[in-house]
């Protein structure tokens, strides 16, 4: 069973840049920015903003014209073995795998399955990012 | 300027009664259901299933492959002034309009923008789901 929350959606943008603009124009501020992603809190959630390539590549299927699946949504969790399990679970009720979670370049762990339209769920656990209670997510 | 949040996130679907088997697979509990929707809370924001046609029409573009926009990101306001607001600001930063805010069906005000990578926003007000004082939403 995989709990009902979102912690984290990212939109695949194509120039991260312009990307960064427009939202810095909508008045929102990053709370986190790499040379590859921004990082915009929210309410109890994140939303990132990454290269689409990257993301397609991340959720192991490099090159690939993701549809829905260049906006997509993440779980968090707090160890590798409640990733596996959601994982499982995912699989069990129908969804299409994408990547199984494996340890990835940003020192974290995580794995991508397809709900049965196609829209992108991402499992993750992210030693840096620490999860409170109820399960929601607030940037360090 | 747009508040930092999502308190509504929509999956168009092609088959309402299959996405809702699939996301009761996984163990999601609807908090409400119509016809046409399901509803389901998380911590502090609602994912929502709506049928991928009609998501198109509501978007203001009926029969279009919705692509990113399959999927959309809804931020809930409490008057239909401060959508019409946003949804300027919107334009003012360079997005794309969808729909101008409307009176809609469901008895609510709605518009729809796209941001510069197609990514999907909906600004709503919806009468009968009240916001926390922290812009969170949890259905009633």
């Amino acid at each position: 069973m995989t709990p009902q929350r979102v912690t984290l959606i990212t939109l695949g943008v194509s120039d991260l840049d312009l990307a960064r603009a427009f939202y810095a124009a909508l008045g929102w501020v990053a709370r986190d920015e790499t040379p590859g992603a921004s990082f915009y809190q929210m309410n109890g959630a994140v939303l990132g903003l990454f290269g689409r390539t990257a993301l397609a590549a991340d959720q192991g299927r490099p090159g690939a014209a993701l549809g829905t699946g260049a906006m997509t949504l993440a779980q968090n969790f707090a160890t590798t073995a409640e990733v596996d399990a959601a994982y499982l679970a995912a699989l069990a009720a129908g969804a299409t795998g994408l990547k199984a979670p494996e340890s990835v370049f940003w020192g974290g762990y995580s794995g991508y399955y397809a709900d049965p339209d196609g829209h992108v769920w991402e499992l993750a656990m992210n030693p840096f990012w620490a999860l409170a209670d109820d399960g929601s997510l607030t940037l360090p």
